[in-house]
């Protein structure tokens, strides 16, 4: 943390002298919105660049004023002195939310010592700010998880899954059970959620709260949440049809939200087949609007309704493009492209906003890096018969030409690995040009913490 | 050739404000170093940072105050109106060189019309200042070739290659005879280099030059570039024993320099072999010297001696760090992090001479991006057997960690392709804050024309 602090020191000294000859009304209440681009390194920006504006457009976010590049930190959870060289959403969105360095899979808690971490919302909500999380995830999903929950690991997301490690079958080995109120946790993600000092919390998982909380027969989380004062809703409408004030849960999925785009017929990168020795390449798709998708609220949309909420004083809120990674670990590229397209258009909205309320501070970042890569359609190398020996997909973009996408971290049949390069930050409003050109993913919360005028925590 | 000189113009206007406020003496002689990692995307900043200082160390690139990302933009040689996703080092280093979008393997030259577009180093020359292009790479291969040379395709590197596209075997198909002066050309990039006005030109490629010219018996490309008042080293002791004044060739080696390190007893990444199904990973290695590196002058000392000759008035110096691609190509995780180590610690030393000379702007960047990538030592997936489908290598850091290196673009035993995400520019020195935070790589042009005050070709 001593380095943080240093950083921190460092970024309230310029961000201060930086309000002081910017246009931006000293006085009034800071606000944060914090855009995270789940597995949004260059190569996805990239990839849907080409498919959204074409090579040589430009989206809302080449257009921001200021660009890092943020170093992630991750540390082996059985030797914390030790680092993991590729991270997970859990512990990178739990450096920006808390400033510490922790282990893969942590939400809000150290690695091998399980000690909470103050998180950025509790510290806003301490002070009395506006706290908001929008995630096309389940809102117990690792990312927003980290900004509001403290366990073990990332699974632990409802009171059904607060079983032992001996319990949990699968590729994963969290022991939720210690997180049990029981043992002397704060329980499940959704219950730490609905007994959370949150605003506004909005996105999927659903099937998390409609579960009965631990130690209760029938009593769900749901009904926790609505006992703490929470409103909930399900659907777009619902959201639309309640008063701007109070607090509002919005479950809008029993888990991740359905994606905007999927490939033509739900096409998706594949095995390149050979015959007798030669790569036959799979067909060439387009882009189509995911059916599943037209029920639901989309980004902007649920990021419109925080921002409407939380309007009018200081706040803190994150907003998060969940899907970018899911429909990369899927090797879906038209899913990625069209979850990148929703960051986008809400980063137009956030814009707009801090226009009008130049006091805000927006940032735009990514946890982590992904698996597709931007690959020749066709090998330099065809002539040698040389193809892809991943999945790989050719998409057909609107300018007409093939986009060659890759994904080859690992040869399963289930799903990509993460990959470990520095992301990008992007930044506007007071204080974003003395963000430094490279940080340390814990910086980030040094940022937020600064802007808000909150102290750090002890 | 319009947006790059609009934006050529605005970023005069905010450089001019910028040097007035800076404390660079306005009338002192503009320079400019540019540094380009070939293939240096963020994943092999990330892979190098974490093998020469560790996961929580910062390189010297990751000090510079200014860091933007730079869009790529290739057009297809047959339909110059239609994009290629995937570039090669010498479109990328012709946009920079010159401002054009050409197609993949042209050399200072238009796409389908095959016109001459003017480079930079010619334009400095012209206007009196000092010129420099040092390389690890052959001096006549893509990326140098591009800022001094015209031609249709990168590999008419010397008279012996300048032969009909039927002749020319292998995977390439450029027609080199048409660049030949008896066809109206200028000749092979050897001899264009021989006939430049450039002043230090330093790397290998010796094979190119020690061949007949076009037209003669025995009378080498060597030989024309000592009569055009060059003098030639082969070695580095010869190169120092040089007078500080005159024009200099040096050529340190027959093709691509030696690069400085390779993987402990030439290790590098291999397939992953299976046995019963399950997957033996490579044996962890980490990096050692290369025995062949030992005689070379290494990447700082070639642009120390660079900038010895052309201090003292303006000049233009781009300085290549070829082999951080060429490694990549070949899955060499320890070459690329060594020529990755010997780019920043040549930044140091022109920060250093920058420092002493504020006049200086300092831009690093990379022309395109490369298939390696930084994934998990070990699957996440591991318990279900799944493991990288491509190259894979496992080194071991000085900090005692593993790290995973992928080389998945295609499945050939011969290279990897490139890959087409944005890459990084570093930048420091007068006007650099006013950098965008997002350009296309055409206008990287704009920035050496304006910091140099030169005028725009017509």
């Amino acid at each position: 943390m001593t380095k943080t602090a240093i950083a921190a020191i460092i970024v309230l000294f310029v961000c201060q002298g930086c309000v002081s000859t910017s246009a931006a009304p000293s006085a009034a209440a800071p606000k944060v919105v914090l855009i995270i681009g789940d597995g949004m390194d260059d190569q996805q920006i990239t990839i849907a660049r080409h498919y959204l504006v074409g090579e040589a457009g430009a989206l809302a976010l080449d257009g921001m004023p200021q660009r890092a590049q943020v170093r992630m930190q991750t540390v082996d959870e059985a030797n914390p002195t030790m680092p993991d060289y590729v991270p997970d959403s859990a512990n990178t969105a739990t450096s920006m939310a808390t400033g510490i360095v922790t282990s893969a899979g942590r939400i809000g808690t150290t690695a091998g010592t399980d000690r909470d971490a103050v998180t950025i919302m509790e510290l806003a909500a301490g002070a009395g700010y506006g706290t908001g999380i929008v995630t096309t995830a389940s809102v117990t999903d690792a990312t927003p998880a980290s900004f509001v929950a403290h366990v073990n690991w990332r699974l632990c997301e409802g009171p059904r899954s607060m079983v032992p490690r001996a319990q949990r079958g699968g590729l994963f080995s969290g022991n939720c059970s210690a997180d049990l109120k029981a043992n002397g946790g704060k329980g499940s993600i959704s219950e730490q959620i609905a007994a959370s000092r949150m605003d506004v919390v909005l996105g999927g998982g659903r099937q998390h709260f409609d579960q009965p909380a631990e130690g209760e027969a029938t009593k769900t989380v749901a009904d926790a949440a609505i006992g703490q004062g929470f409103a909930i809703v399900h659907t777009g409408d619902e959201l639309a049809a309640l008063p701007d004030e109070g607090r509002v849960l919005g479950l809008f999925s029993p888990s991740t939200m359905p994606v905007k785009w999927r490939g033509a017929g739900d096409a998706k990168a594949e095995r390149v087949q050979r015959v007798d020795g030669r790569p036959v390449l799979p067909e060439p798709f387009a882009c189509e609007p995911n059916p599943e998708f037209a029920t639901m609220p989309t980004l902007p949309a649920m990021a419109r309704a925080a921002l409407d909420r939380l309007d009018g004083k200081s706040f803190m809120l994150m907003i998060e493009s969940a899907s970018i990674d899911k429909q990369s670990h899927l090797r879906r590229p038209c899913g990625q492209i069209g979850e990148l397209g929703q960051l986008d258009d809400t980063l137009k909205l956030v814009l707009d906003y801090a226009r009008a309320h130049p006091e805000t501070l927006v940032l735009v970042t990514a946890d982590h890096s992904q698996a597709a890569q931007l690959i020749p359609e066709t090998s330099v190398l065809a002539a040698l018969n040389a193809a892809s020996p991943g999945a790989f997909a050719r998409v057909r973009t609107p300018e007409g030409a093939l986009m060659g996408v890759n994904y080859s971290t690992n040869d399963s049949n289930v799903q990509e690995d993460h990959t470990g390069a520095d992301v990008p930050l992007f930044a506007s409003g007071p204080g974003a040009d003395a963000i430094p050109s490279s940080l340390r993913q814990p910086e980030v919360f040094g940022l937020l913490l600064r802007h808000l005028g909150l102290e750090a925590p002890r």
